[in-house]
């Protein structure tokens, strides 16, 4: 199998990108292409001592930035790591693409260079995040602000093939995002979707969820639309990191407190490690025609490298095959 | 001054409420009066001992549940302690109205018989949440699933004063829920909030403010459609609640953890007091012609008690009027 990557994209680019990609062929046994510009990806090589075995460099000089508006750098940026890997994609020369680059740009640079699946108007961003009881996919994360109620149900589609491929859950549960269980509640757009969802015989419908038992990761997916799931996403984080570091300051507080906290470290640690999205890898751009995943924006070489296993998972799994399946004869998701 | 309180409403009535309700009488030195079912009220009076100097009981023999349709139930039960207590707020029998029963019958029940001011057309559901640095109001936390941007800009307004004259501070900081920081973010609706908002000279607005930065209390009134606030709020609750129950199971791990939890137990107590909702008693709602506060459904006497103090403050600081002065001659709030 081979991954191409971008290996210009993000905040620690590409020396964390490398170094992930190198951990990735050791422990996966994946083959790597890293597009970007030569010279930087050789002297990052050489200044973090990575051992490039398996790694095939591409020669890409162009960079996508943060600040380019996203339809017009995928359109213009021809030589750009992101438009050289989506294109080597496109044509068959890898199995997967995987960028910690603009979100923007990689959803606009999948749809164009990559296409979509039959069925789907707009790709969604499905982001796998921690939950209590385990970790629970949201979708659509944020690629589409508005949405339809029938993207919302080939999103519950596309969720649960990916929960059940990629993450390994039986008859994954479906849950919509609602200001309450009963099924006339929320905008005209959630009583449709609701509705739609609940005579859909691909996916286990839960009904609706409310915001207060996401967390607990009840659901296996959690489906709604971009401008909620971006809320959900960033508000879990926000709280997430303000919780942690008030109780780091209660642990800091004195000798008497900082030896409470050796004696509960181990089991702090773990906590953390549960809230850590790092160990989720990437978002997969749902509705792609070929696996194309987001590795988060301040990636380090770790989240990178399960970013490239998550890819890997979708590529064994034939995750895109069994969404385009499921959606090919469901008409009303292109309505 | 002279509450008017509904003492049926909520999962603890009659009993807590009345305790809070006496409460209140000794520490704020206010009157209050208790719609509900006089045997009842009396009954629990007793059996938890509770001093009723200061109360006074106005019998109401029907109730509104939580299975009741809201206006429906406004409409038709005519004898109920929600509906004779907005009646005589209505009719100047008192100065604010407090109620943990149904939100949506409180709603109507505000709009039908105490009415709007004017220039609202739907009034907001103002709830103010503990925030890292201090505590932020969130508005609309869930009456309107679906806002104008007239709207989202007359809650701003409404907000602010809130924040300056319940919450004591200064030019409070408005902002936007929204998915980026430009102004070009979010649905058409958000777009154009953000350009009245941005032009409104009642208020100080800080932009838009995104989910993850909303824990930290950076703002002072974080303004959304009902949809979204409901989220925000309800996440927010269930959350922190998570995360405290998994801090637990850290502690309760075994008797070194133990242990480490008696070191850091004073801190961990104002952690938990910092997350308590109570703390910072009920939601009022935003644009009703008197002053109308919800308390939290599982309201005990504790955070009814802060529910009437709030109901309190609004009445010092004439929130209503200071709201109706603002409104009045911002025509485009009823557009």
């Amino acid at each position: 199998m081979n991954i191409i990557i971008d290996a210009m994209g993000g905040d620690n680019a590409p020396a964390e990108i490398l170094k992930g990609a190198a951990a990735a062929v050791r422990e996966y046994g994946v083959l790597v292409t890293a597009v970007g510009d030569e010279a930087k990806m050789r002297a990052a090589l050489v200044a973090e001592g990575v051992d490039a075995a398996g790694i095939t460099l591409v020669h890409a000089p162009e960079q996508i930035s943060m600040c380019d508006e996203p339809t017009a750098a995928i359109r213009h940026k021809k030589d750009s790591s992101m438009v050289v890997g989506l294109r080597m994609l496109a044509e068959g020369k890898g199995d997967a693409f995987v960028s910690a680059g603009s979100t923007g740009a990689l959803l606009a640079g999948a749809m164009l260079i990559v296409k979509r699946l039959r069925g789907v108007k707009r790709p969604a961003i499905g982001t796998v995040i921690p939950g209590i009881e385990g970790p629970y996919l949201l979708l659509d994360s944020g690629a589409n602000v508005e949405c339809r109620p029938e993207m919302l149900n080939a999103f519950a589609v596309m969720g649960s093939v990916y929960m059940e491929r990629v993450m390994g859950r039986k008859a994954p549960k479906v849950a919509l995002v609602n200001n309450g269980a009963e099924e006339t509640k929320g905008t005209p757009a959630y009583v449709q979707a609701h509705a739609l969802m609940k005579a859909n015989p691909r996916i286990h419908f839960a009904g609706n969820i409310e915001p207060r038992d996401i967390p607990a990761g009840a659901v296996d997916v959690v489906v709604c639309d971009g401008f909620t799931g971006n809320v959900i996403l960033k508000l879990t984080e926000g709280l997430a990191k303000s919780l942690v570091g008030q109780i780091k300051n209660v642990f800091l507080a004195s000798a008497k407190t900082k030896l409470a906290y050796l004696l509960v470290k181990g089991g702090m640690r773990d906590f953390k490690k549960m809230l850590d999205a790092d160990e989720h890898g990437g978002a997969l751009m749902m509705g792609v025609a070929k696996p194309v995943i987001k590795a988060h924006g301040s990636s380090n070489a770790k989240a990178f490298k399960n970013a490239i296993r998550q890819a890997k998972r979708c590529v064994d799994g034939n995750v895109v095959g069994a969404m385009a399946e499921l959606l090919a004869d469901a008409p009303e998701a292109d309505a």
